[in-house]
C-alpha cells in the first residue's frame, strides 16, 4: 500500500469513465430555505442517494474493478465500520468476486445487513479491543484475496474524487462558480479526492474538511505537520468517521490542498440531521452530516459565496434516527 | 371558478417559464435497488425536495403570480390541509401579497408552522364539522382577496403539469423513454396536470393515479363516468389526499387521459415510507408515498418498462415519522 504513488487528476478522469453506469450520478440540489438561512448559495451533493447509501461505492468499485483476478483467486477482503464494507461487497457482487469483510460488532444494523445482503461474508470483531486491519490482512493472506483499504489507496481516493468532478460539472450547468467545498472527513479519502480534483480544475476554491469533535486528528495534523492520532477510539455518534489517524496518501494531499479542518459536536450533528429531515427531506447519517452541521453552525464564511456541501451517507438505523428526531426542542 | 376553461398544453409551457428561478427544478433519480426489486427501470421525481417540501408550490405560484393586484387589494385566501397552504403562503411572500389560509386544526404541525413561517395568517377549523371552503370563500369576499383553489383551477393544474414536462426532459437526458407515470391523487390537480402534458408530448405513456384506500372517489368516478363522493371524510393517514370528490376540471381531464386509478392501504403507505427511508434516504409524507406504495405492492405492470414515480411531498411530523419507522417488522 505504502509504495503506492499519489493519485493524479488523470486518475480521477479515468475513474469517472469506469463508474459510468455503475455509480449513481447524484444530482446537485439547491434548497431556497438553506440559501435564506446562510446568506450564501448552497449546493448540496447528496451521496446518501448513491448506490449503497453512501459515497464509498465509488472508490470501492474503482479499486475492485481494476484488480488482477488471477493474482487474487480468493476475491477481496476489507475492514470497515460499515459504508466501505457495503461498497466493497456491492462492487464484488457486480463483478462476480467473493468478498469477506471485517466489521465492528457495534456497527449500525443497516450497514451489517446491507453488507450481507450484497452477498459478502461478514466477520465481526470488537471495535476497541480488536485490530480489524490486522484481522483482515491475515484473512486476505490466508485466502489469497486482495485487501481493499478503506481510504489510503490510489484508486480509492481517485474514485471518491469523481464527486468533485460531478460538483463542478453540475455547478456549471447551474451557472454557478464554486467558491468552497465542504465535506465530512474520517480517514480522508473523500476530502482528499475532492481536493485533488478541485485544485486541478478550480484552484481558487477553498476546501474544508469537517471532523467529529474528539476525532480532529486531521486538524491537529495540519497544525503540526505530522500525522497525529486521536486520543480515544470511541465517543462520537459519527460511527463512519472514527479513523485513528489520517492516511499517508490522503494526508499528503490534504496538507497541501485544504483551506482548513473544523470539528463539530454530536449535538450539532443531530441538529443538522433534524434540519435535513424537516427542511430538506433527506435522511443523513451522523457521519454524513458533519459538513452540513458546520454550515448550520455559522462557522463557515459562506455569505455571498457559492458553497458545495457533501452529504456523504444516509445509513442510519431507524431506531437511532427516531431517537434523534425525538430530541427536537419545540421552538 | 367553474366558468374556467380547461388548461391546454400551452398553459403548461407558459407555467414552465413562469416557474423558472422560483420553483426548484427537482431531479429525476434512479436507484439500482428499486430497479432490481421491481424488474423495471424506475425513475423517481422527488417533489419532496421542492420548495415548501411538496409539489403544491408550482401551481400556487403559477396562479398567484397571474392575479390582478388592483382587483384583489386584500391579497389571497386559500383553504388547504397543509401543502397548498404552504404553497400559497410562500408564493404570496415572494410576491409581497397578504395571505390568509383556512386549515384543519389536525393538520400536521410541520404544515401549520410552515404556513405561518411564510408569513400567512392561519385560521384553523374542524376538519369534519366545518366547511373550510365556505369559510375561505366568505373571508375572501370580506377582504376583497382572491380565493386560490387547491386543484380545480386552470393555472393550478398547469403549474402542477410542469412536473410532467420536467420528467420527459430529464428522461431524455438519461436516454429513457417513459412508458408509465404514476402519481398520488387527492383532488386530482397533480395527476391531471401531468396527464395533460404526457398525452400531448408522449401519448403512448400510461398514466395512473393512486388514491388512499377509502378515498377512491376518482377510481369510482372513472368507473361510473360521474364525479362520485367518498363516504367518510376521515380514516386514512394520507392527510394530503382526502378531497371529498374529484374536481370538475381535473375529472374532465382525467376521465380522458388516465389508464386507471389504484388504491393503497395505510400499511402499504407506511411500508413505502420505510422503504424510502432505508433504501432511498428520502423523507416522504403518507400522501406523498401512495405511488411508491402501489409500485412496491407489485400491482403495476412495470417489468421491463420505464416508469416514473412521483413522490409528491415530504411534510411529515417527526413524531409520526418516528412512529412509522418503529413499526418495522424485523425481517
Amino acid at each position: 500500500m505504502i509504495a503506492q504513488r499519489l493519485p493524479k487528476p488523470d486518475d480521477i478522469s479515468s475513474a469517472v469513465e469506469r463508474l459510468k453506469g455503475q455509480a449513481v450520478r447524484t444530482p446537485l440540489l439547491e434548497f431556497p430555505v438553506l440559501n435564506a438561512r446562510t446568506g450564501g448559495r448552497v449546493l448540496i451533493k447528496p451521496e446518501n442517494l448513491q448506490r449503497i447509501g453512501a459515497f464509498k461505492f465509488r472508490g470501492a468499485f474503482n479499486a475492485v474493478s481494476r484488480l488482477d483476478r488471477e493474482r487474487w483467486p480468493g476475491g477481496v477482503v476489507a475492514c470497515s465500520s460499515g459504508n466501505h464494507a457495503q461498497g466493497v461487497a456491492e462492487a464484488a457482487r457486480i463483478l462476480g468476486l467473493d468478498a469477506a469483510i471485517v466489521m465492528p460488532n457495534d456497527a449500525p444494523r443497516l450497514k451489517l445487513e446491507g453488507t450481507r445482503a450484497a452477498g459478502a461474508e461478514v466477520l465481526t470483531c470488537d471495535r476497541v479491543k480488536s485490530d480489524r486491519y490486522a484481522i483482515a490482512a491475515e484473512l486476505a493472506e490466508e485466502r489469497r484475496a486482495a485487501f481493499v483499504p478503506p481510504y489510503d489507496d490510489l484508486h480509492i481516493i481517485a474514485g471518491q474524487g469523481t464527486i468533485g468532478h460531478e460538483i463542478l460539472e453540475d455547478a456549471e450547468d447551474l451557472g454557478a462558480e464554486i467558491d468552497m467545498v465542504v465535506a465530512p472527513c474520517g480517514g480522508g479519502g473523500l476530502i482528499s479526492g475532492i481536493a485533488l480534483w478541485l485544485k486541478h480544475a478550480c484552484p481558487t476554491a477553498d476546501i474544508y474538511a469537517v471532523e467529529p469533535a474528539g476525532f480532529d486528528d486531521l486538524a491537529r495534523s495540519l497544525a503540526s505537520g505530522h500525522r497525529e492520532r486521536n486520543l480515544s477510539p470511541v465517543g462520537s455518534i459519527c460511527d463512519s468517521l472514527l479513523a485513528a489517524t489520517p492516511g499517508e496518501l490522503t494526508f499528503e494531499i490534504n496538507r497541501n490542498a485544504l483551506a482548513g479542518a473544523l470539528a463539530v459536536a454530536d449535538n450539532e450533528v443531530q441538529a443538522a440531521m433534524r434540519f435535513a429531515f424537516e427542511s430538506m427531506k433527506l435522511v443523513v447519517e451522523p457521519g454524513g452530516a458533519t459538513a452540513l452541521a458546520a454550515l448550520l453552525s455559522g462557522r463557515l464564511p459562506v455569505a455571498d459565496r457559492t458553497v458545495a456541501i457533501v452529504l456523504s451517507g444516509g445509513n442510519v438505523d431507524p431506531v437511532q434516527f427516531a431517537e434523534i428526531l425525538g430530541r427536537r426542542t419545540l421552538s
